[in-house]
């Protein structure tokens, strides 16, 4: 009778499952067809069936419209770029799914036991997960986060079956082990960091001592997140955040735009920094600081010759200029930062953006390409992607090239003029024109806002062009001589 | 008298080089107007100044529209990708500059110095460049090829002096001391691929002795080229090859499309099949074979749910469904097999390709996409990219997934009464079918001229879609056990 019983159980588990496969399937289409994207994050103890559970989640889903990714760090490759890069570098473009086999939480614990990050970094990396989880939330991403979870008599169970099989032993790892060794301070770290980081994205905690349950389980938690992120508007704002050390910006209408310089003294300078600055460069490689330089500024300011002048004595191979036109479809398709997030440079490099994430809370806000609370909302976000760099290692600078209104006319009828200067001229600067004021109102916004501390922006003043060349060098050769001081 | 004729002959030269960097930095902006790609390939010694001569000429260019890079391979993913993946994901786009400070010479004459391949691997791969530098120049991009040339006692010296001096001494390489020793086995090596691959793109050996006269000759040369490039048309046609092994195949009205299977049959034939696939991609796993799968097919003939089949029991860590959709702006602005160069699968892993390049030769060929030279030459175009995959060691399987115009009709025609299908039928779905005949010559053609042995098609006749999915998963249990058994 009782194993009677236990078959019918059996089968009614089996037939809900398998009607919770069909609901998901369903709901893959509906993700598609409304363009919502979903991130599946299936954290958990080492054998406790992670890949067989993703493999469980999928397997009625369209292979088209998912994707499942393990970003193992290389050991060559750790620290060169910021801990979040390489899940912020996977996130699924709008209708995907993505499923994370193991992601940044047991990056951050188990580099934390394994004392490659201070207590201190632990408490910064912490908090950059709950930033990166809330982005992604308020960016529109469905986000499930679940730990799968066995006993410690149970992995070594199943740890010493997969090793005493020649087909599967390969599997184990030194970690595993040193994590069966461990069992007690592992679970007490992801006790400690999921009561950290389920504020703003719940933890499920699945038991994964049974398959079949833990499956069950976990459909049910997944459709039910999709259909309430089919049905619910699930942004969730948040005024901004005072928080971040400010540095006290002018308005650009108070910026004093005289400044000048001779020729002469312009170009004995300018050979001297420029000498230092290839000095420099060549320091920050060795002594692996990632240098991220971001140029804004108005039509015809200028930011082409600035970024020639100082890109020009760096190591080619050391550097990179990325110029930021408006996103291409793939990159729309994406949260706004991923862009920036992808082409970030190594330690010991140095990435040069001619416009940048910024154009978030200016072209974008002003033309209505985002809406109001996305715009609002990117101050924060965008201090909380500085620092992410900053706590990495990075130098942040930050360079807003600024002309009066008059100097701007100016240059663009003599480029009208120039035949072969025409081709920088287009109608849109014509319009972009109209709306200065406006432009003024939201960059005065901008610099007041998102001017930190560890990445303050810097104010060129280019009427001049030998001037503002000059100062950006200057500033650039400070902050690295800072930085090159700083770190052994 | 005598060093004052000298200083005269300096001035000249000095001149002539900052006339000839403004040439440069004219024809930049040239390039980039017309839309021009141009690859500077700089190879030679160690410590003949590449990195030295490509700064001096890009001083003048404007950094958004050029880039260095020197894609050297981390020994831990040496051989992960095919040899030629890492200059090939590094091509520019139109109208930009990309300087390769040591490429794919150095990486093929050092391995083979090494013993690292062997002389018939070295041969393959002679050839296999030689095809990529004919694809790039058929596809519009100005290549440029330069060997800077030291002898073995300025080569000693320099090294002895980087060595002496702490600033440098990190950049000296063993590798580098292991050539100085070697020279003269380089020297031949080198000897060998320019005059083996030099007649297609020329090889231009350069003086490194003289820094300057080195940047002078190589100034001289990228502008004419460039002027060349900017003036003729260099597209240089060839008949298609018929030195490919081609399997014979049926025209497609000769296929037989009755087949079909009863559903009990079916199903325990695709438990068996699906079962058996999963242990093997548990063994091309750990035998690090690398599977590339491409599906062609008719509109609704059935390819989503084949895949489907396919990929279920997965290892969804170990393959990716990639659909290809019309190239966007960044992809076509580059070379078109650029954007399946850049997703081909790791060594042990799947790419399953949903629609691949042959798009080449059926929709831009039908609907004006590319030029009928363009599609023209893909086929050799195409035979070269797969074999260079299978000589890599990868699986190359393509299905072509085959109905009859009637039951195309009906499956239409079902998709648009079921409302919960009809978003998989689009306007251009019926437009394609009006185009049938066409599209069958262009297909037929398609099967005929690149079913190579290496990389045959398989056409799977998808009437009753059972049939075909049970006859896709057997073709590629099938190569799959072939790979496993030849490969140790």
């Amino acid at each position: 009778m009782g194993s009677k019983k236990k078959s019918e159980e059996e089968q009614a588990l089996k037939a809900e499952v398998k009607a919770l496969k069909e609901t998901l399937a369903g709901q893959q289409m509906e993700l598609r067809n409304k363009g919502l994207p979903v991130i599946v994050l299936v954290e958990g103890w080492a054998a406790a069936g992670k890949g067989s559970l993703i493999g469980d989640l999928i397997c009625e889903l369209d292979p088209r419209f998912y994707n499942v990714v393990s970003p193992t760090v290389s050991p060559e490759r750790k620290d060169r770029y910021p801990f979040l890069w390489p899940y912020a570098r996977e996130i699924p473009e709008n209708g995907q799914i993505m499923f994370y086999d193991s992601g940044w939480m047991e990056n951050v614990v188990r580099r934390y036991l394994r004392r490659e990050i201070t207590a201190g970094q632990y408490k910064d990396r912490v908090r950059s997960v709950k930033e990166f989880e809330r982005q992604l939330r308020d960016g529109g991403y469905i986000v499930l986060k679940l730990f799968l979870r066995i006993d410690r008599e149970e992995q070594e169970k199943r740890l010493r079956a997969l090793r005493e099989d020649y087909a599967t032993s390969w599997r184990v790892t030194e970690d595993d082990l040193w994590q069966q060794r461990e069992y007690k301070r592992f679970r007490e770290a992801y006790e400690e960091f999921m009561e950290e980081t389920g504020d703003v994205i719940p933890w499920h905690v699945l038991d994964g001592k049974s398959k079949r349950t833990a499956v069950r389980d976990a459909l049910k938690l997944l459709t039910k997140a999709i259909r309430k992120g089919l049905e619910e508007d699930r942004y969730v704002g948040e005024p901004f955040k005072e928080d971040f050390p400010l540095v006290k910006m002018p308005k650009l209408r108070e910026v004093d735009l005289s400044p000048a310089l001779e020729e002469e003294e312009y170009e004995k300078e300018l050979k001297k920094l420029q000498q230092r600055l290839g000095e420099l460069h060549n320091v920050i490689y060795r002594k692996r600081i990632p240098v991220v330089i971001g140029y804004e500024g108005w039509d015809a300011a200028g930011k082409g010759g600035n970024i020639r002048r100082l890109a020009r004595t760096l190591d080619p191979r050391g550097f990179d200029v990325i110029p930021i036109a408006s996103p291409e479809p793939h990159e729309l398709h994406r949260q706004y930062l991923w862009r920036f997030w992808t082409q970030l440079p190594r330690t010991g490099h140095i990435a040069i953006f001619d416009r940048t994430w910024y154009g978030r809370v200016m072209v974008e806000r002003l033309e209505g390409f985002c809406t109001e609370k996305d715009w609002k909302r990117a101050y924060n976000e965008i201090n909380e992607f500085e620092r992410q760099l900053t706590e990495w290692g990075a130098v942040v600078l930050k360079f807003w090239i600024q002309i009066d209104s008059d100097t701007q006319l100016e240059r663009f009828t003599a480029r009208q003029n120039t035949p072969e200067k025409q081709w920088k001229l287009t109608e849109e600067d014509w319009r972009n024109r109209e709306k200065w004021p406006q432009y003024e109102e939201a960059i005065d916004e901008m610099l007041e806002k998102t001017s930190t501390e560890n990445a303050p922006w810097h104010i060129i003043e280019s009427n001049d062009k030998k001037y503002a060349r000059i100062k950006t060098l200057r500033l650039t050769i400070a902050a690295l001589e800072k930085a090159c001081a700083e770190k052994l």
